[in-house]
């Protein structure tokens, strides 16, 4: 039996406990139901995930006053105004005030939205996280980062805004798709390259184990994943320093996805090409080519589905319009050495244009 | 020439100056020319002030990058969901980043959409209130509320957000007709009732001369109250404590506007009828008769409009969808003493009832 693995993410005012592992949810069961009790609990969810959890939160949270589900779509389709409209509305219909509570029970999507949906509700009220898949736990519940999408870029409407804690049950992780598994897996190879070389060695070793989502092995890696997420987001919580690092990959992954109209790759597969064009870059900066290689290769052995066709201009479009551009121009993230990644804003369109052309046609060279 | 008061909000890392008085916003020039530099402005507006203030603004503002008015609609119809989703695409797709700028430049339903488009647009960008009506220089400008409403509640969505800085120019009060100014002065009734005295008694001495909008006269009075306010806010940013006097005369107000739906009674018009009502409760409870004789008739010398038809069934359900009840119920701020209110939920639906029964016939009574 694998053990727990409990965190802090702790600065200024913040304090997020975080409980990871086989059992979280179980584990933290008291601690839930103190913060329920008497309390109108807010069931962010969708309906895929209602259907089989459901019936486990109602026994969990009979301390509540009532358990008020809000249904939202799967997948990015939730992460829309519109959509968060619907969900305030409901909220006040319901009977929401200040001291309800929210949980968001969900992949990535359910927890910006919930994130988002709760800290602007009657001006904030309380919620904590609870992430059903990998891409979730290893990152997207935890440093406070929340946020639904505009048309014209993913997560442009949000805010930094914390849970009261997370707890990643790493057994809701059995159910889920391996194409899911290998896009957390993504976002945990983000982490490891930048932040914890040692855990990239692990990783290494271990692709096939972790593609079948063998909990024991996939458990301690979510677990020191979250714990390198949790370092940086402390020293860095509005992302104005080194919290930056963890968008490798991100400013190519972003346009992508702003091009397919978040319906072509899923979010982690796009990090994966975003991390070999990354690589490109570095590469014509002095990264020493056996390491390039080896992160290639390393991105190679997640077998990443095919790129979708798109051209370099509809790209550098979608790149210019993302949130983290500042009116300066572009900021790329390029790992230097293993464990180590630098900002640059000196990589002209043209290179971009340039390096797109022959990348789109074949990411892995 | 009436002098210019600077005030300083300040508190954990919040620090917002306030200058308040005429020409306040020629002598904050060099300070927003500096903010503003060769990035992209946001003029959040309505038609009728980009109509009479735009060009002084342009002139102002000639060191931006771009000058990019976002024309929202007049009064509360600004404060939706749907216009913040509007804005928030128009921005994105007018080329706004991270280190653009929003100034929020009407009265209080402006400030409010402003903060709140500004404090998640890109999980927040800089803003300053340039507040043009007595009632947003005096109250909303100041204190980091921000928020649109529901269907089912006003400010029901929203944020505490901070602007860089407000600058209150009580020039641009001098095309303010007279029944804003009588809202605005509601508003300084209530802070001046409940957190300084002494402004009430000069209040009490000069209506007629503040109802007509005297500069000489009515500078001054903003002044204080937006040091009273600055004050509670500074002791109280969270409207945990002291700051939820500044509640008095809102429950009322709040179900007020929720049954005209926002297109009745204008806010400050409400708070009047809502502090007559809490004068009720209190004289109930204690209040010294001769005071509450008084401050009823001070209020009666601002000749509110009369007060819509409504039902006290109606007002109480919109009471207790209020987001400043909590599950616990109803909680209402009465005076106690001048200078000195105390918060009660001890009001039972009953009294209420029986309570507005008798008002709504007869409000001065």
């Amino acid at each position: 039996m694998t053990p727990l693995t409990s965190l802090e993410l702790k600065y200024d005012q913040v304090k997020v406990p975080i409980l990871v592992g086989p059992g979280a949810l179980g584990a933290a069961a008291p601690e839930l139901e103190t913060w329920w009790r008497e309390r109108i609990l807010f069931l962010l969810t969708s309906e895929r995930i209602l259907y089989l959890l459901a019936e486990q939160i109602r026994d969990l949270a009979q301390a509540a006053a009532a358990v008020i589900p809000l249904v939202v779509p799967d997948g990015e389709a939730a992460k829309t105004v519109p959509v968060c409209h619907q969900v305030w509305e409901d909220m006040l219909r319901r009977g929401g005030k200040r001291d309800s509570r929210l949980l968001a029970l969900g992949g990535g999507t359910i927890g910006d939205l919930g994130g988002f949906v709760a800290g602007s509700f009657l001006r904030g009220i309380e919620f904590v996280q609870l992430p059903t898949t990998l891409l979730a736990q290893v990152d997207a519940s935890v440093g406070g980062k929340t946020g639904v999408d505009l048309e014209g870029g993913k997560n442009s409407v949000g805010l930094f805004y914390h849970p009261q804690r997370v707890v990643a049950d790493t057994r809701f992780l059995e159910s889920l798709p391996r194409a899911e598994v290998r896009c957390g897996l993504m976002e945990v190879v983000k982490m490891a390259t930048l932040l914890d070389p040692p855990l990239l060695d692990d990783i290494e070793k271990n692709i096939p184990a972790l593609l079948d989502g063998d909990l024991e092995v996939l458990s301690p890696v979510i677990a020191r994943a979250v714990a390198a997420k949790v370092k940086v987001v402390t020293e860095d919580p509005k992302e104005k320093g080194p919290r930056r690092l963890l968008n490798y990959g991100h400013t190519f992954a972003h346009a992508l996805e702003a091009v397919e109209r978040y319906e072509g790759l899923r979010h982690g597969d796009g990090v994966g090409y975003g991390m070999l064009f990354a690589l490109r870059l570095a590469s014509r900066r002095g990264l020493d080519p056996a390491l390039g290689r080896r992160l290639v290769e390393l991105i190679r052995g997640f077998e990443l589905p095919p790129l979708p066709a798109t051209s370099p201009e509809a790209l550098w479009q979608a790149m210019t319009r993302d949130k983290k551009a500042t009116e300066k121009g572009l900021v790329w993230v390029l790992p230097r050495h293993l464990g180590e990644g630098r900002m640059t804003a000196d990589v002209s369109r043209e290179e971009v244009l340039q390096e797109l052309e022959t990348f789109l046609a074949s990411p892995y060279d």
